[in-house]
């Protein structure tokens, strides 16, 4: 009877500790990314701007990245910034739901638009493709 | 009675013209950015982490990342992106409330955690602040 209580014991204390162990994997390193986002298409473009049509240039952009995000299904997520120390220096973090999205996406009439009106405001252009290593964002952001 | 008739129509006519440019300026241009938002410290990191360590430099960066998040209300945002034809490249985009928290926010146990943990496999960082142009996402993302 004792060795029974002793062996119930070892399996609930065994039981803990596998269920310890998925806690941390859960709660510290952040969600499993699912299929779905690894079918993502993640991408860093790196853009020099004129400074004289700066401002032109983040009205064309601005326009293009709400138009996509408001009538392609599959454009995820952008965020555009500039370097406080150079302005015309702009780095976007652009996410597609996959590369077909992209394809379609420079297809568009508001991407062709948006192409035609900085063409000579862009003075370089660099894709760097990544992976999202992960995002953490507070509720709403 | 036709002269008043065509003041009241001139009237509505400018009206619609008002209402018109409002609403192209909200829905073309994106939101306004809120007082709020201004206040907001946004921030590029380019990290070139040591290849052989790359693993468990990513560990320890998800398990900062996630926590900040959780534990602290100021901490907004954070996307990590690795180069895909180098991974030990890592760029993070940071958005904390304002430089007040992110003053904070470096001296918390897990920040100083991660910052000891990585000190040898960090080969290079460059922190480079920016300004937040535009941020549009499908709803959820």
């Amino acid at each position: 009877m004792k060795l029974l209580n002793y062996k119930a014991q070892f399996r609930s204390y065994k039981m803990l500790k596998v269920l310890s162990i998925l806690f941390v994997m859960v709660f510290s390193f952040g969600k499993v990314a699912t299929a779905q986002e690894k079918k993502q298409m993640v991408r860093l473009a790196k853009i020099k701007v004129d400074p004289v049509q700066l401002k032109n240039y983040t009205t064309a952009l601005n326009e293009q990245m709400n138009t996509a995000i408001r009538v392609e299904p599959g454009v995820l997520t952008y965020y555009a910034v500039a370097d406080k120390s150079n302005p015309s220096n702009i780095t976007i973090l652009e996410i597609y739901a996959d590369t077909a999205t992209y394809k379609a996406h420079i297809e568009t009439a508001h991407f062709k638009k948006y192409k035609e009106t900085v063409k000579d405001m862009v003075k370089s252009l660099k894709l760097v493709d990544v992976t999202l290593l992960n995002s953490a964002k507070k509720p709403g952001m």
